[in-house]
């Protein structure tokens, strides 16, 4: 690839992390690949996989990072940053994959001081419901989204190391403003997911959930699919997000009042209506891709 | 298989009814397989790809069959039973595939008089967000189950005769009553039909539509697949199990309005918790089945 980076610290070494760095290996141009985690064991599998090339604590292995990738539930993020700032290599670009964006810059702002033209806020979108070092693999970005949220102050330079590297990882990269980003992934991401875990809860919360699990078929397989997703990373995700989440959640539930206004009424034309216009919609985005 | 049919009036030849009719002669036992439709060009396509022999009208197929097999909207049940009711042979067996059983039991009820008792009330749990007879296929109801909600005054060689067919077409088959059956299929497909359905208009009615649709990735497309379903089937499906689905509606909004609560004082453990309690429950129904 167009860059080359002599050591690369990977701080979490989960599905996003562990695939970062078998694709960056795989692509050429990085040294050494040193995780840092709070999981021994999680560790010792990625080293085991040969997803890492060694282990170290954070303030070691930032000391000798050409660049260092944050990949942690984002509600850690701003205490990651404060500890691993005093540490960093004089030109060290920071970067991360948090499904946040506003959360993540003010923390980095507050953390990295002077520092801060040098990180680059970053926002992979792939991922699984399956988490941990295990399911990571090389191919998880290719063809995919990576969305960079430079700020008017962010290195030009540093941006283009990013950007490269997740090019030559297989991504496509985009960029917008923090803001934009928070307010799209609001809707197509952050929403979805808390309907879907909602979902699940309340159907288990029945006295009868046993039966109804026992009837659920595919369609509500697939509906429910993220919620199998990581509950602390989601936490934090919707924490994070909250405001736009919570303008979204207002605008579904209206949306939501007016299916069950039709219900209510027997209106069979305006229940076909708002049907007819989903399906509409979702097929020509199926189209589109 | 253990039943031999010389004449199956199939009546709606879409993706149910088509691919009930590739399963039956797979299976061996069955004579002639006649379609009934209201679409011309469906019933020609039906008979192009060897779905059916023949197609007739509604009273001569009723006429001549031994069993005729109902697979439409469940709203316009009730008056193709009204319909086909003189015509019926004496010892004809008529059962469905409809998504929603006290309806069509009543409607059957009242078409069908003292004929009532060889009518086995059904609905096989497969399909797909696909429909027409070009998506039907003869293995949709392998290793899947089908419902009955035989009544106490169904004839027990009728019933007899349905649960043998769809065992020959792979089907598991279940018994439930009518009621139970449309309060479980409320909880795990028609309120997820109608979420999805609400979610993708709901973004399709923003103003940042475009945007939004192109940033939106596998968890949205996999939530959102059965808002592709068919409009004027599932708009039957809400209106005729509307008391159970409003119910279900009404608990859905009451954990969802919890997690806003947790949201709005973000109570980090509280939704945790929630989606913890989630994730756990899908996955325990993962590994079940």
């Amino acid at each position: 690839m167009a860059v080359a980076l002599r050591t690369v610290a990977v701080v979490g070494v989960g599905l996003i992390g562990g695939s970062f760095a078998l694709a960056a290996r795989r692509a050429g141009g990085v040294g050494e690949i040193v995780g840092v985690g709070r999981s021994r064991p999680n560790l010792e599998r990625a080293k085991a996989l040969r997803v890492i090339d060694r282990d170290a604590g954070l303030a070691e292995a930032v000391a000798a990072a050409d660049l260092v990738f944050l990949a942690m539930p984002v509600g850690a993020t701003g205490a990651v940053l404060d500890a691993l700032a005093p540490h960093l290599a004089p030109d060290a670009v920071v970067t991360d994959a948090g499904s946040t964006k506003r959360d993540v810059v003010d923390a980095a702002r507050a953390a990295l001081g002077s520092r801060f033209p040098r990180f680059v806020p970053g926002h992979p979108i792939a991922g699984a419901e399956q988490s941990g070092v295990e399911a990571a693999r090389a191919e998880l970005f290719q063809g995919k989204r990576t969305v960079l949220t430079p700020l008017p102050e962010t290195d030009p330079r540093a941006s283009e190391t990013v950007r490269e590297l997740w090019r030559a990882c297989g991504a496509e990269v985009h960029e917008m403003t923090p803001e934009s980003h928070d307010q799209v992934f609001a809707t197509v991401s952050h929403l979805p997911h808390l309907l879907a875990f909602a979902l699940v809860y309340d159907v288990a919360s029945h006295e009868a959930a046993e039966l109804l699990f026992d009837y659920a078929a595919s369609g509500f397989r697939d509906f429910t699919r993220i919620a199998s997703s990581h509950p602390e990373m989601w936490r934090d995700i919707c924490l994070a997000n909250r405001t736009a989440l919570l303008a979204e959640l207002t605008r579904f539930e209206s949306v939501l009042g007016e299916a069950r206004r039709l219900l209510e009424a027997r209106d069979a034309a305006g229940l076909e209506r708002l049907f007819e216009g989903a399906r509409r919609a979702r097929n020509e985005w199926l189209a589109r891709r």
